[in-house]
């Protein structure tokens, strides 16, 4: 039995960290830090807590926290870990980071997109990119890990098969995100009201999306080489859920007969087993069959769907997942689970709930 | 480890019943009976059961389920359960009907209400009515338990204490509730398309609706006599969830100083404790706190919250339940815990989704 | 053509006077008064207004504006007209002011359930409460409309001619309201985000909304004595639409046979009859249809639907309206119409839009 | 006055064409033709339409129809038109489909599109693709209408002018874009049930949408040469509305200065207002902002945004429209107006609904 901390505990990526660890039998939740909300009663906050949580907010001296467990959780606004993290208290505790602060290796990369100064850039080289299928290997090992955000954990799996085995042009990709409402968080702005969300669609931070730089740097990883897309987020009118469209033109591969061809069905499919077949929370759906935000809601999965267009030489590649969970809380514990050597899925095997 | 099978395990009831029961540790499905789709495979007809069932729907030969498994739960139409009923089903599975047939003692009042003749009537009078709050422990002996209607536990969970205390006027009582869609099932019927139900309210089935009569018998239990009330469902634009508002004249009670007056907060708040305050899912919230039904969404609890009205000498009570959990699969499991005496939480420990 | 000036022209009131008013062909809108967008483009404020209305925010100097138009809406918080109203105001302009400032004739009530000192009650004895078809008449030769709350418009019509034609117990009179979300205001509160909202039912102001003297005033009104009665709004994951579900217990009445008796449909009906028979805008529906939100959204119509319930000796009467028109600004319209001599359905002969 | 029936009033499209042209000064329906609700009121199939439409519903004689009136819409499944037109028909009355028989120049691109032999190919010669835009001057002489489908007016008309000026390169073209669900009918299928909507988006018809060839065969003519482009639709959970997010590479263009570079705002802002700057109906707007669909939502607007993305050499354009208003009914009206002669707005200068 470990004990966790988290810092933003009300935001809705806290919340959904709290329901998910409330289920986990090897941890204990010892802090729920939260600045708006010191010495009220979580559960008053999230009435969906009561008789669940009996303890009240507390604020975010996380140097305090360092001392009382053994992970901390940040689900806080970009800047604010990188502004108080220090060698203390990585050495009393591991700590998740669900802001976008140490997710960037190019410390000049993220004070452009994010328009912030970075106030701990020494600790960006250590700081381990927690997308756990791809970087398992690391987290292990690791002290701080950055835990991706909600549109690239989306965006990255559902293309890294065909990046990296090079069946795409990686600089043709295009990401047309759709998500859930939850994702723009808990604060009270005249945009995220009912009546504007409800009923709408819209598109927004068109080709300046601060997401874009992490999935091309992590894609630039598989392609090995710097890869340049276009990525764009669209607000719909749902709690949970992103949905990413992504085409990528094919690159003619070699065929049995010495031909070069667009690569088949089972080439792609097999591209996708390589490296998801024994991945629990990625599923290739079968041919024919799309991914659907539904199918995932309130889980951890990651739904693939694709379909080759060889009328256009392109490939559509769909994946979703559930926001709050595999882009977010869900992926932040299966980063705990590989850190602290329980089963990576302890905890996680919540089954959709659908409708 | 016990087995179960589902007949009609593909409508919502049943394929929320199939998410709770792959999460408890004491069961295992043995038979997803569908008549729609023998031989599917049960995932192609729920996307989010992808790679966690492998199974494929079977058909509804009830005796045959009987010998292969411990329990048996009927998410049927009306009439199915008690067209095939018979001793040797029961001598060998428990049977809990998520149907209406077995829950109306008086079979005169089941046959005016749902407009079916009842097939099999000699088993009503076993059967028991699994409310479990109130039934726990004739439940706890029953080979048969007839699951309240999703209305129904939530209607009568949130009056029952102050009804059996006699701090209401039972015939007074007025029931207004609002119901997520799923309550209509999966059947493809025009006034349940998405476009029909989306930003639209209305009420159905006022005063004829089924659930009628048995909210009454319950209540008339408690209160000690017949009771006659008025109940109006109301479709709300939302999958799941039901609120229902409760409206009573309060009885004036006899107060310490010898006085008769309405009772008070305390009065009716000890009422609700009485009954409530050992159990697990029903959460009597703070003063001032009303239920929201995405508080509990996804779970088993049942909020209840009350306000007292001496300006017009009514109490307003208010419960919400998630309808396809404590209003049907959720309850159905409560009951199956008990019956087979597995911890009553065992498998319903859900924390609910927000948001 | 007449002049007309707004003050609170962004709020959802607001803007939706703008969309009814563009589409009169006896009206200009000559002032956009909003104190929150001073200055800005009002299109920049409202999408959907963009190339339609060129005009700017300005401020919300009444006393200027007054000279300007020949009416003024105010769409405002509650105290702000009773707060600057003056002779001067009057003697230049007619003034519909869709607060409640002057909709209560008792200022002591009004001071009671609002919490704010009445500043202007020397204008409430000649502000005629502007409910067109029960007050057209009086409305005729206004100089100051008190335009009825959302609720109030819809459960006062609903019972209106059962109260009056003494069929119902006054008393026994409980209204449970069901609405849009668009109610609450563009506030950017955090109850009104589209997470809390959506998928989403609850009960709010039990026993305490400042709606329920304004329904008893008037009732009382047609009773012809104090009414006092139970009023329950709740939150619906809608933007517009508001349903009001209405109880009351019948009084027997003298029967053609001299007996006394409930009266039956036929009785109710033409109690219904004989007030609204040539109302444009109140639609009784046909015997057995109950009103849907979504068959009056965007339009002005009240629809009106119930059922007599012999069993319990009560009456369900079910009202539906758009609460941003009938409930707001397209009656603030229709009694602009009646004030200037237009005909009343100018500009308010909108179709329902469904879906 | 003209006097126009409708075959196929009753499905979501058909209502919409009722209530436009019950608001139009010069038309009056004469016919509601429903083949499923054959003698049944209009107002029971459209609660909406109660005391607004006293017609019961007529079958499909067009021949009859056709005498009766001056113009036919045809909101039917597609194969019904071309399976029943006639010389005959056509000398009594102008003709505007909605549905997709005569959209395409080439039978044998309809055919094996859509999967169904054309019964009367002799027509597809002279029918006018009703893109009142691009071919006003066509439209004015024609006979027969082809209405444009939802997703390619709103497509097509997004990307025009840029492909006709050559600032993209055409077959770069990708369009994602996002429907509401009555776009999908008012038929009772399950996929279109609320709770397998609501909450969910999903892309369908990948690569093989049959609005595909009716886009590229449009943008065709723009460009001068056969364009083959990428088109994905999305379910999302909403009533109406379509946003097309548009994804083209852009070409370099000669500058002042003699340099090859891509085309800046002002470039790219010129070719729009070359062909819509006096167009009443499509509205670019202003740099920087986004459409929303709530923004036209009720309307017969395109709404049109743009982002150029020198990074990766493209341009995102953005378009939206109400897909029953200008994606069906709204057009068809616009269409009638100019075979007619009336002011291309008559009856269509809807201010859009917000919220």
């Amino acid at each position: 039995m470990i004990k966790a901390g988290i810092i933003g505990a009300t935001g809705y990526a806290g919340a959904e960290l709290v329901r998910l660890l409330l289920g986990h039998k090897e941890v204990e939740i010892r802090w729920y830090g939260s600045r708006s909300y010191i010495d009220e009663k979580y559960a008053d906050v999230y009435g969906n807590m009561f008789q669940i949580v009996e303890d009240a907010c507390l604020d975010d001296n996380i140097e305090e926290l360092a001392r009382q467990v053994d992970v901390i959780f940040t689900a806080t606004p970009q800047g604010y870990l990188a502004g108080v993290l220090n060698e203390e208290i990585l050495r009393h505790a591991k700590v998740i980071d669900l802001s976008a602060d140490y997710r960037i290796k190019d410390v000049g990369v993220y004070e452009k997109w994010y328009q912030i100064e970075h106030k701990s850039p020494q600790f960006i080289g250590e700081a381990v990119y927690g997308l756990c299928e791809v970087n398992r290997e690391k987290v292990r090992q690791a002290r701080l890990v950055a835990n991706p955000g909600c549109y690239t954990t989306c965006s990255i799996l559902t293309a890294y098969p065909l990046v990296k085995e090079g069946l795409v042009e990686p600089n043709s990709l295009i990401v047309d995100a759709k998500s859930g409402t939850s994702g723009a968080g808990r604060g009270a702005k005249l945009p995220n009201l009912f009546c504007e969300v409800n009923e709408n669609m819209k598109a927004y931070g068109v080709a300046t999306h601060r997401h874009t730089p992490e999935i091309e740097e992590q894609l630039g990883y598989a392609a090995g080489e710097a890869v340049t897309i276009s990525f764009t987020p669209h607000l719909a009118p749902m709690n949970r859920g992103i949905l990413a469209t992504e085409y990528a033109s094919l690159k003619k591969v070699r065929q049995a007969d010495g031909t070069l061809a667009y690569p088949d069905y089972k080439q792609v499919k097999a591209a996708y087993d390589k490296y998801y077949q024994d991945e629990y929370f990625v599923r290739v759906l079968d041919e024919g069959v799309y991914p659907e935000t539904k199918w995932v809601e309130g889980s951890n999965f990651v739904d693939i769907g694709f379909k080759i267009d060889t009328r256009t030489g392109r490939i559509v590649m769909m994946g979703a997942i559930d926001n709050l969970v595999k882009g977010a809380a869900g992926q932040a514990v299966q980063n705990m689970n590989i850190l602290f050597g329980f089963a990576e899925n302890e905890g996680l095997k919540l089954v959709p709930m659908f409708p």
